[in-house]
């Protein structure tokens, strides 16, 4: 696979027959745990259920019949701040710098304008996952907050997050 | 009452018994929709669900026999960003002035400590509730984050809200 597969990366909404294929993508990035504020021992049924609970869209990435990313979009808040959405990312550690992320963005921000979204926000940007911050700021992501020490990274320890937006 | 009698506000945890003492205080606040980003046509039921689910230890706040405050404390989240609580506080309208929100959070603030988080964060206090904005700020937290026309206020429009953070 190169970077001109980009292009060839196909976005489609999951399935209850997605179980295996989500998993196969959740699962490393959750064991590895300095990414994403989840349980680094979270079961498969647990990450699943979270990743495909009812108040989000979710959507598998895929590239030459193989499963290389997951994202979803759902209202960040409800009621009266339901108008700026939420989204999270996975790539499959094997499909790195091949564009998936950025694809997915781009995906996302369709999605996100045609569903009459303002804005999306990013609650919880680990700072020291550079690879995501500089995708999401080329995209016109700006750092909005900073949370002092709020991830306690597993090599590093106590880092500091980001709030991350971008009006749409 | 008067501000004197901040000394005999007492709190405790809820009980399943409490679902109409809640609901007093919740709905109005709810149902104005001004502060909280909650569907202020949000039923009974889903409204005590949310306020009483399962991560989130909940309090009741009473003055001379009467159902004063309610507040939450919770991790804010989970795995390896659970060491940062969240709290939700709601003041019954007519208990106003009295103390109850600054009593609430010194409560909290003392559970967080003994419980061992390192910090607490809101993630979403809507910049026009000033009386909300200037009691956390007394009591040392920061806004460490903007969240730019995050909420839909049901009489100003589209308003900014503040991400506010205490390291303990």
């Amino acid at each position: 696979m190169s970077k001109d597969d980009t292009q060839r990366i196909r976005l489609r909404e999951v399935s209850p027959d997605d179980t295996e294929a989500l998993w196969d993508i959740l699962e490393p990035t959750f064991r590895r745990g300095d990414t994403y504020t989840i349980d680094p021992m979270i079961s498969k049924q647990e990450a699943i259920a979270y990743w495909t609970s009812s108040d989000k869209s979710t959507f598998l990435a895929r590239l030459h019949e193989k499963n290389v990313g997951t994202y979803y979009i759902r209202p960040n808040q409800s009621g009266r701040g339901n108008h700026v959405c939420n989204c999270g990312f996975i790539t499959h550690p094997k499909a790195r710098g091949l564009g998936v992320a950025r694809q997915m963005l781009e995906h996302a921000l369709k999605k996100a304008k045609a569903t009459g979204y303002h804005a999306m926000q990013f609650n919880f940007v680990v700072s020291t996952n550079t690879r995501a911050v500089d995708i999401w700021k080329t995209y016109g992501f700006d750092i909005v907050g900073t949370l002092p020490e709020a991830f306690d990274h597993p090599a590093l320890g106590l880092v500091d997050a980001y709030v991350m937006y971008k009006t749409l």
